[in-house]
């Protein structure tokens, strides 16, 4: 894995910042606030994030959608995350609406699950990795007590290289083989891929059964099992088959982390890192005072980075759902990510390091365009690195290999890529496809070799 | 293909009406008229559907629901949906509504299909009987004027054996090589298996795109493209993977009739005659003077038909989107007949000849619960005899095999098999897990000779 940062990265870029980039935007006053400029949303090729003291009142109606209050950097609110009493953040969505529930042991707890399945008939879709150290323990956790549910399982291949139509099959299958009917309960146990996977198939099973999410990975509790997006891969590109679906619940286990692998770990830190620059930069400055912590699987500090992000993650949900605007600054560094995974071959490299990678560049190419100071390009790199995540793609991708598969990516309207880009004060981004494509292309070369 | 009665099914059946399940039924007042018993729609096991004078409030309220007024069985009605100007019927479903477009020479009338049309790529979906035919004219009507607009399009092998994971995977593979984004349009230009699969191809491209249905088969057009069902069939069952996911418009252009085989025109009649069984008696009436007409593809006839069905099914669409109650009552005939069509393997019979003798069957089964009388019985047999449709399975179909095909029916909840038979006077129907199994276990030995 590269880890070293691109030569071309370095002090020397001379575009400075515009004041009039920076001018307009002030430094955001509550953790929880957000506001769309409304000129900027109804654009469709240009939306900006941004926590202006002029926003205070639309923030604090967002803000109030969360049911676990907001949260400032203390040690109450870390405590009570990481107790046996869950922390609970709810997904504002309506008829749609659900609970995230983050602590210690909830899979103890049987009631949690059992209070969210319907039906009798419950299927269980895991790894071959997760499967053998958890499915028994969910498997007593959605029966203790309740002797009419009967669990059946399926246990896919572990890793994001199976996250294809043939795997999907085997989910398919094994509902049908089981004669499981409209009333039955999909139940994810796994990351990203197993959500993804086992989302969609409850998306598409007899159009559309319940689903439970219980993540076991960093990546997986803090961005993918929450907001409804499922899908598989194609072998031209990532996600591009799928359904926005929304679980019944999500079920985070804190101690389900003690058994992941290290470069598991890092690689979810790489989208906690993403929630900080985008739109939380006091959980930003918290995350560089921290991720010592977080490195080391300090419970407390592992309990707050996720409920933070969930957080983050249920407002953005919340707002824009099918993503029709500001949902789509969660995918910093995901287009250049994205490349990386599908160029590399999927499971190369894991999503969050392909994430991160893909963030340096993206905050190269916003520093490129004079959005955002040099400072936080300093600051990305020296936590991305203490993160051990790497801070340029592998060096086998070439220019034309980002730019065919970006080509692809969900995010081009009308032929025009619209990408994720920092701008202004740490804590600001925008979604546009109005920029110089001279940055873009010189971003690609200065991080590829050919 | 067997067209003979079974042997079983005459007269001698000696089970009698009750009083107790007409004396609540009395006959409609309007033909656009429905109304649910709430007490029954609450019931998840067994829902009554009836047109009752007590419902005529409520009944009003959903006919003016329906922007083609209310229609009598005249002339003027007639001519209008035959002309070169479009009836159209609105499927009532908040901001996910749209028109359905009925009449001649529609599709050399580009603004009605262009207006429709998100973005400036179109991917037409068709198959190898179709495509021939019709391509050339829908790629016209969508571009003329319009050269903005590009169209690709992807031809998949005709019939339900094909409507499979693998063919959808074509459409995948075609809509990503061709680089199309969110803003592109899929049309689907066949029957329904063209409509169904690229329904939910549509609805799982980069997590749903805009489409249009363009039926060109009667059971297409009075049936499939109206109301958002999309899927795919497994080796294991019909429909068992798909979404829920509604059209931007359906456009049906009458003069695509003029092209279709005698077997597939015939096969579309016994969804038409579906409707005037569960739901108007009077638009029965209508097929039993019009039947030779319609067979003998009298214009006027066809258009008439056409635009009654997509009422019918507009209005019980428009009241229960997702199935939840009274939709499945659409699926009278269907549970045995998915059975026929597994069973003897997919595209060996057409859809409605499977759904006919479904029919058939259904109505054996009312009969012999005492709940229909038996001129209902048949006069059901003596339509579709003359619409030249099956009234028994072909001789290979085994109560073993319809008893584990039907297990996996999507109407199966917690193992309960719910059935939609006819109970009352004609026109009236149930939606109920509540029958004696002995009545169902009678119809399927008299069905079948082993």
């Amino acid at each position: 894995m590269a880890l070293s940062t691109a030569n071309s990265f370095s002090p020397s870029l001379s575009t400075k910042l515009t004041s009039k980039s920076s001018d307009s935007l002030v430094r955001f006053q509550s953790p929880n606030s957000v506001s769309l400029r409304s000129s900027s949303f109804v654009s469709p090729s240009s939306i900006e994030l941004n926590r202006s003291a002029s926003s205070v009142l639309s923030a604090s109606r967002v803000a109030s959608k969360i049911c676990a209050s907001a949260a400032p950097v203390m040690d109450q609110s870390v405590s009570e995350a990481s107790s046996k009493v869950p922390t609970i953040v709810n997904v504002d969505l309506g008829d749609r609406s659900y609970p995230i529930y983050i602590g210690s042991s909830l899979l103890d707890q049987p009631d949690l699950l059992q209070r969210h399945v319907h039906g009798k008939r419950v299927l269980i879709v895991t790894n071959n990795t997760v499967g053998p150290i958890y499915l028994d323990k969910v498997t007593d956790a959605l029966t203790r007590g309740n002797p009419n549910v009967s669990v059946e399982s399926v246990i896919l291949p572990d890793g994001e290289k199976y996250k294809d139509m043939d795997t999907l099959m085997k989910v398919f299958d094994k509902a049908i083989e089981s004669r499981l009917d409209r009333r039955c309960t999909f139940v994810a146990l796994g990351g990203g891929v197993i959500g993804d996977m086992c989302g969609y198939a409850a998306a598409s099973y007899l159009r559309g059964v319940n689903f439970i999410q219980i993540p076991t990975t960093v990546m997986a509790q803090v961005d993918s099992s929450v907001g409804g997006k499922t899908g598989i891969n194609h072998r031209l590109g990532k996600n591009l088959i799928g359904a926005f679906y929304q679980p019944e619940c999500v079920l985070i286990d804190t101690d389900t982390l003690n058994t992941l692998p290290e470069r598991e770990l890092a690689s979810g830190f790489a989208e906690v890192i993403k929630y900080g620059l985008i739109r939380d930069a006091e959980f930003f400055e918290w995350q560089e005072k921290n991720i010592d912590k977080l490195m080391a699987r300090d419970p407390s500090a592992l309990a707050y980075a996720i409920k933070r992000s969930c957080e983050n993650k249920a407002e953005v949900v919340s707002l824009d759902e099918k993503e029709g605007g500001v949902r789509a600054t969660l995918n910093l560094g995901h287009t250049f990510g994205h490349a990386i995974e599908n160029g590399l071959g999927y499971g190369e490299w894991l999503h969050g390091e392909a994430v991160a990678a893909g963030t340096v560049m993206a905050v190269d190419m916003s520093y490129r365009l004079g959005w955002i100071d040099d400072s936080i390009v300093k600051r990305v790199l020296n936590i991305l690195k203490q993160a051990k995540l790497p801070t340029s793609p592998a060096e086998t991708m070439t220019v034309e290999t980002f730019k065919s598969i970006m080509a692809v990516d969900k995010k081009v309207a009308d032929g025009l890529l619209r990408l994720i880009l920092l701008k202004g004060p740490l804590g600001n981004c925008v979604f546009t496809g109005d920029y110089d494509r001279k940055a873009l292309d010189d971003t690609l070369h200065a991080f590829c070799k050919s």
